[in-house]
C-alpha cells in the first residue's frame, strides 16, 4: 500500500519529548519513538493520535494508539494504557504536530522544479497532449493519454487504459484503471480547511491524498480536494458530471451518480449507488447510507438512512417533502 | 446544412440485417439500406429512428421514418407503414446502432494528431494567443480572435468577428457570428448521458454538436455538452455568466439572458427572452416557453408557460410564492 | 493611489459641449473641461456623475460634482449649484459616456501583443511555472510564485508572498502581499452589465478595477469580476472555497470565510467576519453587515444587519427558519 510519506517528506526520529517542546506542554509522557499522527481509527501504537469530540467516544475505546491529544475535560474517559497530552485546542494541536513531521505539508505551491516536458520523457504506450508537464516518479499505465496544457505532479499514480483531458491539474493522487477525468478539473489541492483567525488565518495542514477507483469519470471543471489526515476517495464505477465540487477527506462508495454543479463538504461520507441531482449540496461531516437519492437543488443537512429518496432545503424524505408542498404540484 | 456526419466519421452501406444482427433480434424485416438514426421528429424515410414513450405519440404519427425501434407493448400503437424491431430497452439500442453507425462516436479522448500550431500556419485576419493549437479542416472568419492556450479541435466552425477567450476548449461545435466566449470555457464535450450498471457504466454515443448562435456571449468557465443525438442550440443574442452549465440536448432560445451559476439539465427547450437568476437550476426534459423570467436560486421541476414569472423551490408563479412565503418578507 | 487611467487608456481635453453633443442633448451648459465620470460619492468638481435612483438621494446632497446626468422628473430635487444634463435612460447615458473617456474599455479581447514569455525576462525572487506569459508594466514582488500557462495582463499590480497557481487569468486587477490565487481562477474580466436590447445587447463598458488585500486566499476555478465604476474589493485576510462567483462591484469586508459554489451578484457589500455557506447566492445591490452568518445553500434577497445569523431560501433570521420549518427537524 501507498503511504503518505510517499507522497510527503517526513521527519525522522520524532520523539515524545519533541512533541512535549512543540506544544508547550508540562506534561510528563514516556521517553519513545513516535512514527506519525493518525486519527484514532488508523492509528497505530506507534501514531500519536487526538480526541476532540465524544462523538468518537467508540473509536477512542477501539483505538491502538497508546498517546492521545485532548482537552482537560476529556482526561477521565482516556482509557488507563493510553498516555495523555493536555491541550487547550486539539486540532490546532494535531496541525502544528502535523506540521512538524510533515515539515513541507503546508506548502501548496505549484512545483516548478523537476517537471519534465514529456516531448522529451519516455512513457511506453502513453498518448500526450502538447504542453504537458510530468513531475519525478511519475507512474503512468499503459493506453492512457493525457491532454494538453495538463500538469501531473511528482509521485501521482495514473493506471491503464485512461483518459486524461486538457487542461487538468493533478497532484497527491491515485488514480486507478479505466478513469476519465474531463477538462478543466483540478484534483488533488489543499482542502479548504483552516484556524479562522482575524489577523491571518492558520491552515490547516493537508497530508492525504485524492485516490480515485476504477472505471471512475470526473467531469468538466471539477474540484477534487485531498484529504487532511485521511484521504478522499471516489469509488469504483462513480461518475460525476461538470463543475462538481467534492471537499477534502470525502468519501464516496460505488456506482454513484452525481449530476453537475452539485457541492457535497469536508469530511462527509457517501454510500454506494446513491444518485445525487444537479446542483444538491451536502453539508460537512455526514454520512449518506447506500442506495439513496437526493433531489436535484436539495440541501441536506443531516445523515440520511439507507434506501431512502429526499428532496428540498432542508432535505426531507420524499413523501414528507411532497406532503409539505402539496398546494405546490 | 452542416451534418454530424461531417464532424463524425461515419460507417457506409448499412443494411437492416446488420442492426437485426446487432440486436440479435429475430424480427423479419424487409432487406433495405439504412442511412442514419435519427429522433422520430428529424428521420427521413430511410432513417431508422426509436418510440419509447406515450409522450411522443404525436412525433410517431408524425414520423417520417419506416423503420422503429421500439417496445413489445407499443406494437398495437405503431402506424401500419412503419416496421418494427422489438427490443427490451429502447434506449440501450439506440445506443448500440447509433455506435455502430458512427465507430468512433464513444471515443471523447482529446485530439492528439494534426493539431496545428498556430504560429506556423496561416489564417486570414484571425489573432491567435500563444500556445493556441488548431486542428484540421477548422474554418475560423475574419476579425476573429482566438485566446491563449486555446484548442479547436478538427472541423469546428467560427465564424466572423468573434472573441473566443484564453484556455477554452471547442469540440464538434459550430459557431456564427460576433460571439464571444469567454476564458476557461468548454464547450462540445459528450454529455452526461449513460446506462449506469454496477460492473462498468455504459456510456450513451454523443453524435450531436453544440451550435451558438449569433452575437451570443458565454461567460467564464462555463460548460456547454454537445447533444446525444440532437444538437444543443444558444439562440441569438443569449448572454451566459460565468459558472453556467448545460447540458445535453438543451436549446435556449433568443435573447434570454443567464445569470452565474445557472444550471440546466439534459434536453431542456427554452424559449424567446427568458430571464434566469443566478444559481437557479432547471431540471432535464422541460419545456420553458417564450418571456418567462425565473427568479435566483430557484429549482424548476416542471414545465413553465409563456410570459409566467416563478421563483423558489419547487419553482412557483411568483404571486404563489410570495403568499407560501408571506411571513418571511 | 493607482486611479483607474493607470490601467485604461483615458481621452484627454473632454469639454462639456462634447458630452451634450454625444448624447444629442439640447440642455445649455457652461462650457467647462470634464475630468472623469464617477459615482456621486466618489466624483471630485470636475467630474460628471449621475443619479437614477431616490435610492441615492443622500449620496446626491453629498455629492462634490456639479455636473449630472438625470431624468426629467427628478429635476426638482437636484441641488441648486449642480447643473444637469436630462436623459431617458441615465445608466445608457453613463455608458455612452463611458465609453466616450475610455475609448478602450468595451473591448476584452485576450492581450496578444506585448506578452513576455517569462524564460526570456527577468523579475527578481520570482518563481515561473512552464509557458506563463506577463503583459506590460507588470509588477511582481519579492518571494512571489506565478504558475503553469498562467496569464498576468498589462499593468497588473501582484505583491510580496503571493502564490499564484497554474492556469490562471489575471487582468485588470491589484493584488497585495501574502495573497495565493489557486488553480484555474478568472480575475479581473469584465462584469455581466448590458442592455439588453432584442437586436443585439448594449454591453456596459466596465472601468473599474478588481482589488485583492493581504493574506486574502481565492480557492480555485473561482470567477472575480471587475467593477463597471467602482472596484469589485476583497477584503484583507477573507478565503474563499473553490467554484466561488464573485461579480462587478462587490465590496467584500476582512475575514470573511466564503464556502464552496457560492455565488455573490452585483454592487452587494459583505461587512466584515461574515461566514457564508456552501452554494450559497446572495442577490444584488445587497447590504449585509458585519458578523454576518449565512447557512449553506440559502438564497439571501434582503439586506442583513449585523450580528445575524441566516438560512433558507429566501434566506430568514435562524430561529425563524427553524420555526418555519419545525416539522422537519
Amino acid at each position: 500500500m501507498i503511504d503518505n510519506s510517499y507522497f510527503y517528506k517526513k521527519r525522522k526520529n520524532i520523539f515524545t519529548k519533541d512533541i512535549i517542546e512543540l506544544l508547550g506542554s508540562a506534561d510528563k509522557i514516556t521517553k519513545k519513538k513516535i512514527f506519525d499522527i493518525k486519527t484514532l481509527t488508523s492509528a497505530s501504537k506507534n501514531d500519536i493520535s487526538f480526541f476532540h469530540s465524544t462523538k468518537y467516544l467508540n473509536d477512542l475505546n477501539n483505538t491502538k494508539s497508546k498517546l492521545i491529544i485532548t482537552l482537560p475535560k476529556f482526561l477521565k474517559i482516556i482509557p488507563k494504557d493510553i498516555e495523555v497530552i493536555l491541550v487547550k485546542n486539539v486540532l490546532l494541536s494535531v496541525a502544528k504536530i502535523t506540521e512538524y513531521i510533515y515539515p513541507e505539508s503546508l506548502n501548496d505551491t505549484f512545483e516548478s522544479k523537476n517537471l519534465l516536458d514529456v516531448k522529451k520523457y519516455s512513457f511506453n504506450h502513453v498518448t500526450f497532449g502538447k504542453n504537458t508537464f510530468i513531475g519525478e516518479n511519475v507512474k503512468i499505465g499503459k493506453n492512457t493519454s493525457i491532454g494538453h496544457n495538463t500538469i501531473i505532479e511528482s509521485y501521482v499514480q495514473i493506471g491503464n487504459n485512461c483518459d486524461i483531458g486538457s487542461n487538468v491539474i493533478i497532484k497527491k493522487s491515485i488514480i486507478e484503471n479505466n478513469v476519465k477525468i474531463l477538462d478543466g478539473s483540478v484534483i488533488g489541492k489543499k482542502g479548504f480547511g483552516f484556524f479562522p483567525s482575524n489577523k491571518i488565518n492558520i491552515r490547516y495542514p493537508h497530508i492525504g491524498l485524492v485516490i480515485i477507483r476504477s472505471n471512475v469519470e470526473v467531469g468538466c471543471n471539477n474540484t477534487i480536494d485531498r484529504g487532511s489526515l485521511s484521504n478522499t476517495i471516489i469509488g469504483e464505477n462513480t461518475f460525476t458530471d461538470n463543475q462538481v465540487h467534492i471537499a477534502h477527506n470525502v468519501k464516496i462508495g460505488k456506482n454513484c451518480i452525481i449530476a453537475g454543479q452539485v457541492g457535497i463538504a469536508g469530511s462527509s461520507i457517501i454510500g454506494n449507488n446513491v444518485i445525487i441531482g444537479g446542483q444538491a449540496g451536502i453539508s460537512g461531516h455526514l454520512k449518506i447510507g447506500n442506495n439513496v437519492q437526493i433531489g436535484g437543488g436539495s440541501g441536506v443537512i443531516n445523515d440520511i438512512p439507507d434506501n431512502t429518496k429526499v428532496m428540498g432545503y432542508p432535505a426531507l424524505e420524499i413523501k414528507s417533502f411532497i406532503k409539505k408542498n402539496k398546494n405546490d404540484f
